[in-house]
């Protein structure tokens, strides 16, 4: 379904390319349609670009706010504030005070940026919004205190406002391997506003979350199958720390608006995490609730055409992926329990870090430079331009080398025509000359002398 | 109170960068007396660098001495034998074992590094010793076997020879990033011994640590204020894990003497700590004992001026650091209780490590080159020169390029009165000659043939 | 005993070093014989090169079977097919279940780096197999579902093909430092699934691991010596999770087989983990099953010879590096248990890169590029052909500047002669001629005036 519309994307750009090169020929009326659609499309689809650049020339305030948005958006990497609005809306829908919190985290964490002077694009991109909201959603959501505990957006501001510093610090270590910080520093402001304060605490109590101590009770004949199919849009929603099924459809929809294969990429990665979770034998209850599900959501997002050009290699590498990452997921969440500790993203991370860290000999998995990375069907587009000029020059080579071969072998040709003229005139020489016989076997032969006397005058 | 003697170091340093650039003006009766002042200041102040290299002509047993203090010193990033002294002095007071411990481990980790064959350089500054000094004293301060337990020197004197060795191996890791290794390797080897041997041994027991499971009883009413402000000197105490009010005391006497910027972010940094376990709801007896503030010290110093150029941005940058590290100290020490262990200094290297990390637009916040660092005064002295620098080079290049502007306007308004007067000889010309009107209007300017002209010739 | 036949493979590069040098000298009857037996020796000992290269003729499962075996006896750093065939006997010795999952584990590890196109000449040395060998055995060790579970082939294969990712993800990471990356992945990917599974799960169930709660009972007089010299060989089976005696006297063999160096460095680094288990209290039967041991025999082999070059210096640090090591590997395991995890590998991996990235001033610790890392006779060899060169280079030197000297020397006594013979010839003239005097004074002196002359004419 997604992949039905991903030409149009990927056209709109081919497109481009192709203009630039054949700008004579005339363009059909359909052609014209098409490419109508297309600049209608880019209105809302992809990064909004148009409406970015309309945005920069605006009041500051109208610009933080559609940075805002787009920091909503980029959890799931998408640069699109149409989308970041949508996601505002699913949050609502599950929960004001959660909203509250997560518009707050991205709002400071914005602010701070600000302040900080860090890259005005990169804060234009949302890149400085997307662990606000996170840490800001996630501290309501694991808060023991109940919603609308107004002190608890004192903590929220300060660590949203931490953000900045915890990416900046990140991002000077991972750009070494030209690595993003996904939602490392997400991972680290939560885990450590949690951590320290604890579920015994009189200012922010934690829910208490405990290590499994005994057999869980799975009888495989009480499965729901329902909820089993439920839990793929929950696992979108969990991205979020939403359980409500309808939040996660919105979110995969508002996906849909900006980039169909990370929406089809979602979509698959929460599968992959439900299966998984019954593979290893997993409570029902946490499978039901989405928590095998988000983070194979955000790793198969990232390395299916994210940050490595979308082929059919690469498609099977973030499915496997998707695999390890609910392992992992499952692996961190124990781990983290014997601290009191939720998973957070550290499986989709850590995961997802390795995935883009692996090298190999095959042209078909190109990971983008980080500076290139914008959406997958925009990578894809950039991919195929890489591919055809690679094509080009190899062809343009080969083409030289055969002129170069065809000329050579002519030359060899007259060469030796002129060494036949050459060689009859000596032999016409010598039947009348017999003298010349000695000088000739030991002399050089006599083009060879002829251009030494060219170029002796 | 610090603030005030500042100039007196930075002036110092001014005077010798102003001395290079006017060697020739006569220093007035005051500027001499000055000057008397800041040489007999420079004998125990700074980095006592003239006692430094009187001391590399001595016995290296003395030497050894002098590294040693040193090494006591440099844990507070302080690179002065009298404060070292003093410390040792501080140390003494609390606890002749734990002084004896402390003692053993820096001459073992210097002894180490010599063996090793580290750089000269940095054993004669003490930067292989201040791990060794925290490693034997906090091996000490945990150690359940008692005070005098003479068996405790073995892992001891083992632990601080291995501080070379992991120092240098993080020192290869963190110079891709120019950052120095803090106090990782002590934070590392006093880890290891605890948790190898745990509270369960018959060799080398350690103190019983465990996590809070109930909540704490905190009751704002039985607050006590002056223990609360005496938690201030403790904190610093606490960097080298004393208690004693008064050895916190002699500890700020001696960061005073060497550096009065140090020593006013260490008091500031305590303080900081101190309110950050208020706000967060720690156990009063925790804040009495300094444990909310040695790391908040540490961090404080760092950032204050000590890797940063000291400026009002950096000033602040400091603070916000050492709440961060707060709150990540009180993290680390919940997380380190399950495994028995204390937080040590954890907190200040990875909070320290992180703002050193990050990266600004701004220039107001400079992060200076490893090599630079010395101490707070005379890297705002480094930091003021190189401005002025910049400023000179500026200047510099905007006086040329006016001059180069006025040079081109004048040239410009040379060949416009040539022109001039060409043009009016060209008229006088033509109304003597009218057959020369329909060449001209076609061919090049009368000077611009002259030059063709002369190039022909 | 290892050492007396250490000459025989150092010999063998040696004279290929010097016949490159001097291959007009005859060989005498005994060297003749001597270079036969090297010859010999070369078929199973070392790398196996001539079997390697007669190997990348034949078909690719037979190759593929090769590149398994190189990979079971990589592990402890030996590149030999021969060697990895013993190990395969002591396995089968030990558990025939066990054998089965370490061979399928390495199969599929090879089979998925070959998928993922990594470097080939990596795969036909076995460097990717290693791991797989250990995740399958060490899976199969720590299964609570008994022998002969095949469902656990199922997660055994995935593990086993995550082991090139992971590999290649951290030699991305280690490359930086020139760093091998050990059993790093191996250590990951078995604690991922032990840790995701755990001792309470229904597929996949692991042995229960808890920490030590109490002071274990230690009665001196209890101590079983013979049982303590046996911990020496199961020290070195337990670097393949077995504690057969036998087996890992099999192992042994198989190491002196390839490489006496390692062999006599493996069963110094078991032997320094017994004593350092004494040392630390430990209860006896963790020393007698050979848990103290193994991580130092891989330590001791690492830094004693493979990645270091062996002299003296290297020797004692291999065995302070095994020391450390078992401090290491006591408080991993106490602080693994708590999650219900063995230490596995984890001490020896850390505290061999701690040692790696050690960096000296000395030019005896010289640790060997990554790429010309073979195996320690080697790369001694390597290293003495280095010294030799600099040597020689050094020698070079000096005689060109001792050249250098006399012929200046030369020249200027013959300078000398000359000034001597014009001054005579002035002093001559001035006789004759009393008006020179004057422009003598003022001009420049005859000899440059007669150079002036020549490059005028």
């Amino acid at each position: 379904m997604a992949h039905a519309d991903l030409p149009t994307h990927l056209d709109q750009h081919q497109d481009q390319g192709k203009d630039e090169q054949r700008a004579v020929t005339q363009p059909t009326q359909l052609q014209k349609a098409r490419k109508r659609f297309l600049k209608g499309l880019s209105y809302f689809a992809g990064d909004m670009e148009p409406f970015g650049k309309w945005m920069s020339k605006q009041f500051i305030l109208l610009q933080i706010l559609d940075w805002v948005l787009r920091g909503a958006a980029q959890v799931m990497f998408v640069n699109n504030p149409l989308s970041g609005l949508i996601i505002f809306g699913g949050l609502i829908l599950q929960n004001y005070w959660w909203a509250l919190n997560g518009f707050v985290g991205t709002l400071f964490a914005t602010i701070s940026a600000l302040i900080l002077q860090q890259n005005r694009g990169a804060i234009a991109a949302g890149l400085y919004g997307y662990n606000g909201i996170l840490v800001g959603l996630l501290m309501a959501v694991f808060s023991n205190a109940g919603d609308w505990y107004w002190w608890l957006l004192l903590p929220n501001a300060f660590m949203s406002m931490m953000c900045p510093i915890v990416s900046s610090a990140l991002g000077s270590i991972n750009s070494r391997w030209d690595l993003p910080v996904f939602t490392l520093p997400f991972n680290i402001l939560v885990c450590l506003h949690m951590v320290a304060t604890g579920h015994f605490n009189h200012h922010f109590p934690q829910v208490l979350i405990q290590p499994r101590t005994e057999l869980p009770n799975i009888t495989w004949a009480e499965i729901d199958v329902p909820k089993l199919f439920m839990s793929v849009p929950v696992g979108v929603g969990q991205v979020y720390g939403c359980d409500n099924p309808w939040t996660g459809g919105i979110f995969i929809i508002s996906l849909f608006i900006s980039s169909p294969v990370t929406c089809a990429h979602a979509v698959l990665g929460s599968a992959v995490g439900m299966v998984s979770g019954l593979a290893l034998a997993a409570p029902f209850g946490d499978i039901y609730f989405g928590l095998w599900g988000y983070n194979c959501v955000l790793a198969c997002i990232a390395v299916g055409g994210m940050f490595y050009a979308l082929t059919w290699q690469v498609h099977l590498l973030a499915i496997v992926c998707a695999f390890f990452c609910a392992y992992l997921g499952s692996a961190i969440a124990n781990v983290m329990s014997r601290f009191g500790l939720p998973a957070c993203t550290w499986p989709f991370c850590l995961s997802a870090l390795t995935f883009l860290l692996l090298t190999t000999e095959t042209k078909r998995i190109l990971k983008l430079p980080l500076a290139k990375v914008m959406y997958p069907e925009k990578n894809l587009a950039y991919y195929w331009k890489l591919k055809k000029q690679e094509k080009r020059e190899k062809a343009e080579a080969e083409k030289k080398e055969k002129e170069e071969q065809d000329r050579a072998a002519k030359e060899e040709m007259f060469l030796n025509e002129k060494e036949q003229l050459r060689l009859e005139l000596e032999r016409m020489k010598e039947s009348r000359d017999p003298k010349n016989k000695g000088s000739r076997d030991h002399g050089p032969p006599l083009y060879l002398k002829v251009a030494k006397h060219r170029h002796e005058h």
